[in-house]
């Protein structure tokens, strides 16, 4: 039987490297699809390189889309500070219709790669409020997909994957441990430095740490001014 | 009351300018967003830019996405001719998930503006029979954006307007020419020239001749070698 290839999403992030993690030990041969969209936390694709190659991915691009243009994110628009206390709500650091981007974009290489499978590290329980992360919309997604590309008409629909989406983050990082993923190699932090070092204070860095404290397992993230 | 907002994908073709038409002619506030995809038919970028400036978008936004990285299609790998006779099924011009792409980079532009109204000039009876640009796509994406945004969550979901979804090309030559399109700044052809002359053989090319001669509007296309 032939392999079976699959996309997977990959930001550079805990999350993402865990679900190439997964896709792998599911035997899919892996391609790996980064976006560089014009976040500030540039550093994550740095990461995502280092995780591309250290988890098996058969090959690794990344596609750019600029949409620091538009703005609208403390991710894509520097006049717009990364919050550094918990707020109500979605968070200023939501960046419009990014994964419904993404995914269009790993829609779009499945096709061409005659890939049936798109992988992507989305969780609701310990996240940040996103509304392109919740399971109503991936669901939605999937519908799309069907019906949004040569393939699907012919019979060949593409599958969205999120194997994490139920999980807290301590069982995130406890399963990445278990497939030997190296969280050092990877960046959570909205405002990572140039070598990809965490502020400790961001939304996506207290998850993380908490995450590693409930899972308890030592925290490899390098933090800036330690 | 304040002005409604619209963001509308002009690709520079006829349809799309005559979409752009119906939405000024219904008072919205166009926000005119190009796509360059690594599209053989770079000319019709500057038709778009005509097109916008001519038919009064407050401005005119070119997002640039290398699809021609991924191949797959006779319009972003030049190893691919294209075809100058009618063909079975979906022809190769299809690009893998295009609308899907480009409606996810409206989606976005749409929520950092709050605009609520999303323009698209597909239609499926004198057309390729691409997938992505039936009824049930659209429909889907509708209910897509509703989940995707912060928007959308919010209770200010977008609307995605498909108006000329069920003409005949020359239904749209006509509908456009009572709107004062000026059809001579439009290009259509798959491979146009780089002064955007149609070669007159290409799937769009025969699609757009036949519109003009059945609406009864003369045909004011630049052909190559005339």
């Amino acid at each position: 039987m032939a392999e079976a290839h699959a996309v997977v999403l990959l930001s550079g992030g805990l999350d993402s490297a865990t679900a190439l993690a997964i896709a792998r030990e599911q035997r899919f041969v892996c391609h790996a699809l980064s976006v560089e969209y014009g976040q500030r936390h540039a550093a994550e694709l740095d990461a995502a390189r280092r995780v591309a190659a250290a988890h098996g991915a058969c090959e690794h691009r990344i596609m750019r889309v600029d949409l620091a243009g538009i703005g609208g994110s403390a991710l894509t628009d520097r006049a717009i500070p990364v919050p550094e206390a918990p707020s109500e709500g979605i968070p200023v650091t939501y960046v419009p219709a990014r994964n419904t981007i993404m995914l269009a974009l790993a829609l779009a290489w499945a096709e061409v790669l005659d890939a049936r499978d798109i992988f992507i590290g989305v969780n609701v329980l310990d996240a940040s409020g996103y509304p392109d992360c919740r399971p109503e919309f991936i669901e939605a997604f999937g519908r799309l997909a069907q019906l949004a590309t040569r393939a699907g008409v012919e019979g060949r629909p593409c599958r969205i994957h999120t194997p994490l989406i139920g999980w807290t983050k301590a069982e995130i990082i406890r399963a990445g441990t278990r497939l030997q993923v190296d969280y050092a190699q990877t960046v959570s932090c909205y405002q990572a430095d140039a070598e990809g070092r965490a502020c400790g204070r961001c939304d996506a860095c207290r998850l993380r740490r908490a995450g590693f404290a409930a899972a308890g397992v030592p925290d490899p993230t390098r933090y800036q001014g330690l």
